[in-house]
């Protein structure tokens, strides 16, 4: 078992509905537009891929058919933690199974007031001793209301099978204090485009972003400036991404991501019940940040 | 399909283990001595049942075991709630079918940002309509960041498959106005010790209360009070508790709740993992109170 | 130096601004209205009373007029917690000149995450120590932050220049707990109309209660019903109060008070600047709620 | 009137006391080892400063202080923030009249939950239009629990007297969107170091650090290495401080940047009543950082 290298820019999937049920065949026409851009891979089962409300099967399905559908040489990584360890492990060696390459596993979160250094050292430690790809930690404050400390991500990142983290929080003092006390094998990638170039002048390595999954080349452009050296190329073309990235995350969340898809020539579709699509005023507001930054004509 | 009558006190069960696996015949000695007290019935798969740690068919053992456990005329309600609408109701359905009398669903909480009056009204509204056993609702902030707004339990208050709701805030004002929106015949529970005498004063019409695993008699006997209108004496029997009841919740959640039972004559045994228990300091503190308020002698 | 007894109900006046400035004659009409009601006595300076947008001689200046408003037997509470010990000792002496029979200290609350029992504990004793009237905590953790633990309320229940808590928060749990701990002659205050009744049951001697400003008599009945024993009624009469009292705290603030305050014959006006007035929309919401509960006809 | 260049390393200067009273010759004799240092200039009264515990007498008295002891060139800033707009414009042109250059305005906060674009887009206005020194914004939400928004900082940032803003958050998808929607004239400093090195990648001018009070030529060599285009320096240099930094922010907060101060040739002391100092075990905790980052020997 060895440590995988990630870097450069992940799109954490959207998972495509048709009258509440998943569309496979949508889900791969969307991998396949994705699959000419430079992406390094795929994240499936993600946050903004509404795994929360998939069965078992449903995800395993999703799996497959991004192993099927992308293209030579991308990585594909599964979204599989859960706070239950017996589930989580035997989640991520299905999806090993399937073809996922890497495991992006949440921080258990139910009982958010006890999620401290050792119980999330034992967590971490317990999944990726039993799992048969490499572990990548999922630190999404926003979600789970808790924060893996960064002397916990020092600790394991020491172990074998556990590769990086993926950091969701937008405290660049949190992902430097992780950077600063890690080795440079162990992965950092930025959880969303807002804080891909600080992250980077900081020592991460690439980043999964919610906004890769309709503006690819975009978000493969930052990266690829700040690699070569122009960085004032590189927060030019973040700057430009800033505001239509706040829309599709923060303000309108996975609805306003799927229409935003929609009319950018993507499959984006609804929501699964209960989550609630975009209002027709919510739907206004999210077309005229697209139009006034220039990725939509009115 | 007709509504449940829920009144009096029901202990949420701690699940026991033996080397982090269940241990179905601890969980049956627990239940045998609880059933000699008043109780009204048994919640299994609560918060304080780890039931975030445990697997299906874990969770469907335990159904089945209460129910050959419990006295007669125990009503069994098990905590069968999931973000996903799919996953809740197959799991209800099975519990359903092992034997559980009522559901108790927790309000979904991964978008927890996005869990407005519409999508709450969605999600539990498709749940009951599809399970086959009467669903109360499960607010608790404290474990999902989401509370489920008055107007909200209202409209769900008129489903024919929506029963009550277990109200874990201490928020007074809130379960205040709830019982001021809903009939009389919807069963409001005070979800811990702390709330349960204000709460019966407000119409709540019993609780469920972690407090009623080690201390059923003293739970049960503040319930009475109250109903045969002693309510001196009903407050002054919720007083005796209190400092109890924060110790083994707030203070020292599941794993301080437990390690009160193996003092007080049940088995309560460790948190599985990942949860921790209690440090020497801790267990010293927790056993300090017992002594000080009585329950235990030094 | 005496402990005061603080019984029934006190409204937290609103202070009156014309053209952005205090309106003394504004003031006086109001109270001059509310003392025909049973009231126990006034607030002045409260948190409705916005009283952190006044300069120190507008403050003294209301105290001032209150007591020369105020009919006889009224006792008069004035707001005079700051962070700054000698600042609050300067105004409490300087209150107590202009009449003020005790004085509302907020928990400081700037180092919010500092202010633990012995910082409150010293903050307290300090004040109280130095000061010519009687204290009352005042714990609302809405707009502090912060919460005074019951077991640093305990400690503090036992100086004899602290008389009692105003306790906003709707945290039941915790009124309860403190009531366990102090002594019957300590006055606990229900610091809003929601939790009055629930408050008086666990043994509050009274509130401190924003609606009081407009439905005074409403208010007072609730107290008195539960003093005579008719619970029912006290409860039934709460009800009554709860849409307008969330209304015109927790949904429109200040602003809904004083616009509700308008239409019910006293004068609200704007509030001060920065603090903006309702828009049309609130202000039909807020209309609606009024009309609905038969506080104002269409 | 004219906008002022705000760029460099300013330390928000602590405030000495002895016996609890401010002692201006110990606060003297810090500034005058901070002279030798390439700093830009002080800010007296900000967060550190234990402003809330403050007399305005004693305000000003300290901002005298700064004036007559600070070299030549040196930028004195005043925090003169509070809720009250004419208390503000009051001590601020007091703060003017006594030398400072430009004032530090915190975001009113009492009011936390109404403190939107409207609110803060009025108080900022208004007070900017009546001080007769420039304002910088002041966003703190650890203290203040506000956040002002992008937009409004945007439009504030049109109003000629208003040079700058203080983002003391750690967010940097904040820092990073207000920068991308303001000229480049306008000043935004870094609020603490662990945020410097990427808020200068992303177009801060310098920063406000509370390190700079004891670690003063190594905050201002992270911003001339950055300047001079040593990236890799800068970075590195930030790294060696972070441990420290969070240890006398965070952790330890005032009492534990005195106690460092102390022990680095400083007069620290204790801070104010009821601000409480380092127990002895986090005293030993604080040591143990400061010798294993090597700025203290066993």
């Amino acid at each position: 078992m060895n440590k995988i290298k990630l870097d450069g820019i992940f799109p954490p999937l959207i998972t495509s509905f048709e009258n509440d049920e998943v569309a496979l065949d949508k889900f791969a026409d969307n991998i396949q537009k994705l699959n000419s851009a430079n992406l390094s891979g795929y994240v499936v089962l993600g946050s903004n891929g509404e795994t929360c409300f998939l069965t078992k099967n449903e995800k395993l399905s999703l799996i497959s058919k991004v192993k099927s559908t992308a293209s030579d040489g991308k990585i594909i990584i599964a979204g599989t933690g859960m706070d239950s360890i017996k589930e989580t492990v035997s989640l991520t060696n299905d999806a090993a199974f399937e073809g996922a390459d890497a495991a992006l596993i949440l921080t258990p979160s139910f009982f958010k007031g006890r999620m401290n250094h050792d119980a999330l050292l034992e967590y971490f430690s317990a999944v990726a001793d039993q799992v048969k790809i490499p572990v990548i930690i999922y630190n999404v404050p926003k979600f789970t209301n808790v924060v893996i400390q960064p002397k916990t991500v020092k600790e394991l990142a020491k172990h074998k099978n556990i590769c990086g983290i993926k950091s969701s929080s937008t405290d660049i003092a949190y992902l430097g204090e992780i950077s600063n006390l890690v080795n440079t094998d162990f992965n950092i990638l930025a959880g969303t485009a807002s804080i891909l170039y600080a992250g980077l002048c900081l020592g991460a390595s690439g980043g999964i972003l919610a906004a890769a999954n309709l503006l690819p080349n975009e978000c493969v452009k930052i990266y690829e400036s700040y690699k070569s050296g122009n960085l004032d190329e590189a927060l030019s073309l973040q700057n430009n991404l800033l505001a239509v990235n706040k829309a599709i995350t923060a303000t309108f969340g996975v609805a306003g991501l799927k229409k935003a898809m929609d009319w950018l020539g993507y499959y984006g579709g609804l929501p699964r019940s209960p989550l609630q699509k975009l209002n027709n005023n919510e739907e206004e507001k999210l077309k005229q940040i697209l139009i006034e930054e220039n990725y939509l004509s009115k």
